[in-house]
């Protein structure tokens, strides 16, 4: 790492000669895949962007010309040459740097992104901003992936660009995969593009842009010549470059969707680490995804649905099964959900996975085409609730909030394995309009999760346990918790839990029931507090006219960082401690005069 | 209206000679333009494709073939053939058919739109739900305009069309025109197409679709042809045709702006009837548009950006007076929040106008790239609140639940014209974050509205009068009306009444002084219950142990139909009846023994 270890910054960067550059490619590489392979995250983005990264810093002039990175996740060799070298072993730690680029960590990192398909909006805004300011001799630089490319707001902001005269440079990084592999018609055209089987115009050509390409974008040289000459040509344009994911460590080319985010594995020979041989509980992605392949073979109107998240999402179970009943859709949240209405107005039932986070991307279509039109399909919302390392981009907190002001819509949390399989099971057994399942990213509690199916009544919460002074209302995991603090209480009999499960409808009669036998309200969420799950039973108290106390614990009006999960509930204070003391708290006041 | 007369369905249509059509699409021109010069509504859109309609519904086998409306404001001539011709004086009206397709009213009615870009998917979700359940013989058809289509929903449904096999055709209607002009590199290229100096390959064909066209979409013979010829082809297929907005009626074809939805009209001559002539209020749209030209005059940094609402929003006064600074993106919500995010980074202070119900539309992106980066765009949601006729997909009534639980987001409502200027003013001086100004449809309250500017802290109400009893708490116009409640109110000395403005943050010390003072609160908004303004004051009542007693009024948990204003106010009993049957109530219970 003799060249790498003297760049703490681009400039270095631009004065290193152009012929030892590919020897810098290649500490760059091995730089991140000796710090992924210990301390985990995104890999494979990476390391096929390293030349396209360097050649970047070393043609442009940045932090002056505008360079975004869409998505993010493949930004790691940019921090590493932008002054975050040293403090790269800190990503996606808590207090550490972020693992996706972030306007208050460096100068260098133009937008914060994190969600895919918004660099060619945010780039044409800093350019046309630089154009009203009269700073005509300023560079815009979007790079931006084949499936993200693919997703609506991308294309609005190309049909935008088009007929710009500004500075703006979209690159496009196509590596046919974005975490699973590319999809769509687009796709298709951009492979006829590199067998040359595509016709005269160009897509990008018709939209009015400059198009140049594809050019190999792991080549080097190649690319600093193309860059050098896109640079001084006026106007709206793109480059179209060919890079292979994971360039550079054999079993991620050859592995691309396991390597873009591998865990820890052997740096030399890219084999990853056995995981611990003790046995654990599901995690609830393939509770979802190995329940739907379960109830799709006995329910032929069954199908699923995901955004471009086969993997993560554990939809890949049905694609393998039933191939003609699984769509992945690619980047379009917003399809997905209108796909998805127009199916269960015919009677099909979908099973549409979203992530949390990225059901925001597709909220007017859950209002407008499927609550408004009272239609049952079946929402999957995975990762709700804090996720962790991926940080504040992701974090699935808002949902319960927005989803909860909507009409007709069902919202339920099961509080383990066992409560999202009979959820979903009472999905398909028919529903009266649209249902959401919330559920967190991780591993449940139940080993013996397969149990035979048991319909839930809609709208009907469980007494966990019976109390006299306290009552705690839990929806979702964050149940098991409160059950633990619970026994380990020395005041257990005072304390009744309640897994309220449906966040929408809520349990009238059971919230009569408390709302009578209760000094003390707990709620607690997984979720913001702002309009969340507590605030719902605030407004049935109000309306009720509970004369008790009420306690919200959720996540408050700030956006939560990156860390450990566990950290995070922590700084939330929504972990076993914070709920304890709190409990302590309550009783140590009836022992004090008052 | 011999022949019009006699069709109650489609299947009485069918029956009708080929050459006799162009007579039936002249009556029903002819009735559109009757009906709308007296019971208001949209008129060009209809009027363009009334050969459309006829010659699906001639050559398509309606109902059991699928035929969808984006938008559907240019569905009268579908409706008025499918049944509703009797029924459509009601049009738009409390209890009446709706002004869009809507599948309560009508079999033919196979998806419900309002919202644009929506069909591909949809008509895509019916056509794979139909392969699925084997049944091959059916035809599923979306029309859709050239500025819905350069959306980015619109492109995601295209992308997947493109890669299936199912029975799909899509009718672009050409008329260079949404609302407003059509904008934008598509645009441009559809223009290129109909002009012949397009290159070789279409970019639909790029991707993947069958692209026929551009025919001319206003002659009914040569449409029929095409439509059968398609009808027989497999896949999914594109068909471009041509047609001029507002055809038939002269005023309608010159001025297309205008008559998109004209008011009452003199339908021999298509002029527009005089409105009332005595001194009115302005409206909330035009002082938003006015002022904005006021402020971006003395301030340079000043842009606005609207998606595709230059005249509904009325930032066409800006385009007018500083064309470089106004920006109309085309039906684009998501890319006009992050091209304002990317501007505002740099600088800019961006006026983003957008409805509140279009912002549904761009929630992830107020989230993601504003919020979460706390980037000064200053939101300004018109037609939040009950909007009327337009109806159930149009109502702004989730904006403040859906903002609220976002952090960094300032949310201000003005109760009046001067209010708006103000915190308008307010914002360009800089403010630390997001502000979203929310303000309704329709006219506001002052005759004398320009008045000097001045600033607004934020995060402050106004006491407009004190009370002893009750404190009422408003945001937004509906203050106007508690203000005249409480004047004629017996008791009116006991009633407090307070302009919270702020909805986030909101004023805590002067909560602090209700709280104290007053027995009961009552908050009233114009919008939904769950998760908002009342909601929001509950849980500061809540944190802040709040001993009296909360009402709230506002939207309760239904998606409300359309009508006038005023009926669905009372509908939603946030009219002044409720409200003073309401303190009547309180003061008559306090007489009473209890």
């Amino acid at each position: 790492m003799k060249m790498l270890s003297q760049i703490n910054s681009p400039k270095d960067l631009r004065g290193i000669p152009m012929d030892a550059l590919p020897q810098l490619a290649q500490e760059l590489r091995e730089f991140i895949i000796d710090i992924v392979s210990t301390k985990e995250g995104h890999l494979g983005a990476s390391l096929g962007v390293v030349e396209l990264t360097i050649a970047l810093h070393y043609v442009f002039d940045t932090p002056k010309d505008k360079l975004v990175w869409d998505v993010g996740h493949q930004a790691y060799g940019h921090k590493i040459l932008t002054g975050r070298r040293e403090s790269f072993g800190t990503n996606r730690q808590l207090g550490g740097i972020s693992g996706f680029p972030k306007i208050d960590e460096s100068e260098y990192d133009a937008f914060g992104t994190g969600h895919s398909s918004t660099s060619i909006s945010a780039i044409l805004g800093m350019a046309l901003a630089s154009k009203l300011k009269g700073e005509m001799n300023k560079h815009h630089i979007a790079v931006i992936g084949d499936a993200s490319i693919a997703s609506g707001m991308a294309f609005e902001g190309l049909n935008h660009a088009g007929v710009t005269d500004v500075d703006v440079l979209i690159v496009l990084n196509d590596n046919a995969i974005g975490i699973d592999p590319s999809v769509g018609a687009l796709k298709k055209y951009l492979t006829n593009v590199k067998r040359g089987t595509a016709k005269d115009e160009n897509i990008f050509e018709c939209l009015n842009l400059d198009y140049s390409g594809p050019v190999d974008g792991n080549d080097l040289p190649n690319l600093i010549t193309e860059l050098t000459r896109l640079k001084s040509l006026p106007g709206p344009k793109l480059l179209h470059i060919i890079t292979t994911k994971g360039k550079g460590l054999q079993k991620a080319e050859e592995n691309q969707v396991v390597y873009h985010a591998p865990g820890k594995f052997d740096k030399s020979t890219g084999e990853i680490l056995p995981k611990s041989v003790k046995t654990e509980p599901p995690k609830y992605q393939d509770v979802f995804g190995h329940t739907l392949v379960e109830l799709a073979r006995q329910n032929p109107k069954i199908v699923g649905i995901t955004p471009a998240m086969p993997t993560g999402s554990s939809l890949k179970y049905l694609m393998d099964e039933i191939p003609n009943r699984a769509f992945d859709v690619g980047i379009a949240e917003q399809h997905a959900v209108t796909l998805a209405a127009g199916m269960a107005l015919e009677g099909i039932i979908p099973f549409c996975n979203i992530y949390s986070t990225f059901l925001q991307r597709a909220y007017d279509q859950v209002i407008h085409d499927v609550a408004l039109q009272n239609l049952p399909v079946v929402f999957c919302l995975d990762r709700a609730g804090i996720v962790g390392e991926d940080g504040a981009t992701h974090h699935g907190v808002y949902d319960i909030s927005y989803l909860r002001c909507i009409p007709n819509v069902i919202i339920f949390a099961p509080m383990n394995e066992v409560e999202l399989r009979n959820i979903m099971f009472t999905a398909q057994l028919g529903v009266p309009g649209p249902i959401v399942i919330r559920y967190p990213r991780g591993r449940g509690t139940t080993l013996n999760w397969k149990q035979p199916f048991q319909e839930i009544a809609i709208g009907s919460s469980q007494e966990l346990k019976r109390g006299s002074k306290i009552a705690i209302l839990s929806v979702g995991p964050i149940g098991n918790r409160v059950g633990k603090v619970i026994d380990e209480n020395d005041n257990d009999q005072q304390i009744g839990h309640y897994d309220m499960r449906f966040i929408k409808p809520l349990d009238t009669n059971r919230l009569e029931h408390i709302f009578q036998n209760y000094e003390h309200i707990i709620t607690i969420e997984d979720g913001c507090k702002a309009g969340g799950f507590g605030s719902a039973i605030l407004e049935k108290a109000n309306e009720m006219r509970y004369q008790g106390r009420i306690h919200i614990f959720g996540i408050d009006d700030v956006f939560l960082q990156h860390g450990a999960m566990d950290e995070l509930h922590q700084l939330a204070e929504i972990d076993a401690t914070s709920l304890k003391n709190f409990l302590n708290r309550i009783f140590d006041a009836q022992q004090e005069p008052t």
